[in-house]
């Protein structure tokens, strides 16, 4: 049992609060730690578990336990997680090493060839699965970035609600304007966008057929044609002048290597007055790549910018960065609802899905979750404009935007996500070759 | 008159709105746009100033105004500016070139040399000019920093009570802990911050015995020395740690090649739960060299960041990014207000200094107003702390501190400056080479 006693070894430093539980396959025990909270117990299923544990930590950790090689027996693959990782809680200059590395570079890929046709398969692979599928764990508007917790108390679909509040005031929408919104997902922070803060036209773009499909029919059930058009585009394929740009969710796809063209193409969408928003997953620590088992199974393409790794391409784009807040435990909430909610209603994603997809999924949350809990990553809101002028000189409009919208939202009417969508709703407008 | 001539040509592309005549050595004119507003004459004392202007913009527009070789006859210096640079406003795209570049890059060396020794020689250089000048045209508390204008109507002394306040608010200090004011000045944040903010400790520290001997000058009269002791002290050589760490307009001086050891001796010095905010000038299009004129007559060793010149320093120094508040139009008001008092107590300058003096101080207001409104020039407040649940996770609280330390500041007592400084005052604590 060599490899066992090697992993006894590297996860001994590890864990100094709560207790694992090893089992290995001939039925032996080992423990590290002591205490109860959290206590895990954890039964390694074959011979080649500890091994590839040690050997590739990053890529097997997130494999075996899909596999049900890796089977958590006590506690949940979070609580794992957490019994690792908390007692190193904002304290990076102590990171252990590789095991710890598996979490803190949870979204990252050694190489992004985002290319048009590139992009759209991407894409593909994460959004078309099943809309049922996130129907069980999202919010009633299937938003599918970091909610914004006002108050901490607050439900998802108020705190999602609050994000879509949150970013409407920081763009400064004014009644009448137009609107890009770059990742438009499912069409729920158009509809708001054109609903709450009354912009005129609100151009929703996506990449993926199952989502512009919901988008659309929402968008005619809304009554909106005349204001909203959703099309399956490319941001590199849009043409036109938007006085305000919004992208929730879609930079962490954009690709490293394409960051100078998404601030230029940006650039040169907005109107000389205009102002951009861009809500992103980042690290605050050094730029680093993406969890190969995140990059190969849940996002292919993907990268996780540094603020580093963004400015350059800023600055030489000709938009000016107004405002950068930084969202750190929102998303941790958030992925904390999402997974009690998916694994709430785990028989009926059984039922669409299959098994090993469920592990796969489950573990997917847990370690985001534990990413940005315990590690260093977080959401930038990145508030972009060409001009000085163009927004007031304190940031106090935010919060009084915020109440104006929240009075509105009371009056307005619900856009609910339609349970069937009609084969030709989506209007294809320009499709990436 | 091949020389006029050419500059005829240099200036007929920058100038769209508003008039500028220009008045050659020989008497002949020339004129360059048409209007009333601005409307600025322009006299060449000599046959070289119009070649000078010509071959070396950037460094001979300052000198040349300081030695009496340009003269302002209709309007003023800031006039002259303004009517060059204002259509360009906000369009950075269409910069014209060399001369536009003599503003944009107003505060860049081209290469900074800040050894302990060298700072100190550096700061010496602009904060140990007579206080009595200082006193001409800031506030009553000799903020010499960007304010902070919460209205549009606020006074200079409103506005940088509100700069306290609002630096003072993102600290998030809670009674009994300890400060860290990197670059202190005349003693007034970290007064503010003892005061209403109810810090329990505050040291600040700054390379001007001039600036040193008033602080604690103020800090005794005030019978603070319990809780704030003031030292002439280089950032590099401070030790203990700090709850919190401040430094406002002090990064300016740290110059590019000390970025990592700024934020390294930062990481060490602030405590695990820790906060700190970074409040700088800087730039927010390409990464620039500052004006040499700039450079070499009124900061020596200055740059002025840009954010992706600061991050990669701080994501290699263990300190993360929680927020970035990028201060547009308030340091052009600051100037516009600093420069207007100026010249309205010039007589009391001159007393003091003499005319190629008064000349130089203000083509510096000018230059750097002009740089804020019309260039890519700005202040960011950039706060950073260890741990990601050391704040709270909105931003609400920053205007909940406000409004607590607003009522605070009516009924504490005011800590004016003092009028004569005894020559025994300053605590010489730690002395660079």
């Amino acid at each position: 049992m060599a490899a066992e006693h090697l992993l006894e070894r590297a996860l001994r430093p590890l864990i100094a609060t709560g207790r694992l539980d090893v089992v290995t396959p001939d039925g032996s025990r080992f423990s590290v730690g002591s205490g109860d909270e959290p206590r895990v117990t954890v039964r390694l299923a074959d011979g080649g578990a500890a091994l590839a544990l040690i050997a590739d930590p990053e890529l097997k950790f997130g494999e075996l336990f899909t596999d049900g090689r890796l089977v958590v027996e006590r506690g949940t693959v979070y609580d794992l997680l957490r019994v690792l990782l908390q007692d190193n809680h904002g304290d990076r200059g102590r990171l252990p090493g590789r095991l710890l590395h598996t979490i803190r570079a949870w979204l990252r890929p050694l190489f992004a060839r985002n290319g048009l046709a590139g992009a759209r398969h991407n894409v593909e692979h994460h959004y078309d699965l099943d809309r049922r599928l996130y129907s069980l764990f999202l919010d009633d508007d299937l938003q599918y970035s970091c909610a914004y917790f006002e108050h901490p108390d607050a439900t998802l679909d108020e705190a999602q609600r609050a994000k879509k509040r949150h970013v409407a005031a920081k763009l400064g929408i004014e009644p009448g304007m137009s609107v890009l919104d770059i990742g438009c997902g499912w069409g729920g922070l158009a509809l708001y966008l054109a609903d709450v803060a009354e912009a005129g036209r609100v151009r929703g773009i996506t990449l993926s057929k199952e989502q512009a499909a919901v988008a659309a029919a929402r968008v005619r059930a809304a009554g909106l044609q005349e204001r909203i058009d959703i099309a399956i585009e490319d941001y590199r394929a849009t043409q036109g002048t938007f006085d305000r740009i919004v992208s929730v969710g879609m930079f962490e796809h954009v690709g490293r290597a394409w960051y100078d063209a998404f601030f230029r193409v940006s650039a040169d969408r907005l109107a000389d007055d205009g102002v951009m928003l861009l809500h992103t997953i980042g690290l605050t620590g050094r730029p680093n790549d993406t969890n190969p088992w995140i990059t190969r199974y849940i996002f292919p393409g993907g990268h996780l910018p540094t603020l580093s790794e963004m400015l350059p391409a800023i600055e030489r784009s000709g938009l000016a960065v107004t405002d950068i807040e930084v969202l750190r435990l929102h998303y941790a909430e958030t992925l904390r609802m999402w997974r009690e909610r998916f694994l709430a209603r785990r028989d009926e994603a059984l039922r669409l899905t299959d098994e090993r997809f469920c592990r796969m999924w489950e573990c997917y949350l847990a370690m985001s979750e534990a990413a940005f809990r315990f590690e260093d990553v977080v959401v930038f809101q990145v508030q972009l404009a060409k001009r000085n002028d163009v927004l007031p000189i304190t940031r106090d409009y935010i919060a009084d935007r915020e109440a104006r919208y929240r009075a509105r939202e009371a009056v307005l009417p619900a856009r609910p996500v339609p349970v069937s969508v009609p084969a030709a709703a989506v209007a294809v407008t320009a499709v990436p070759a």
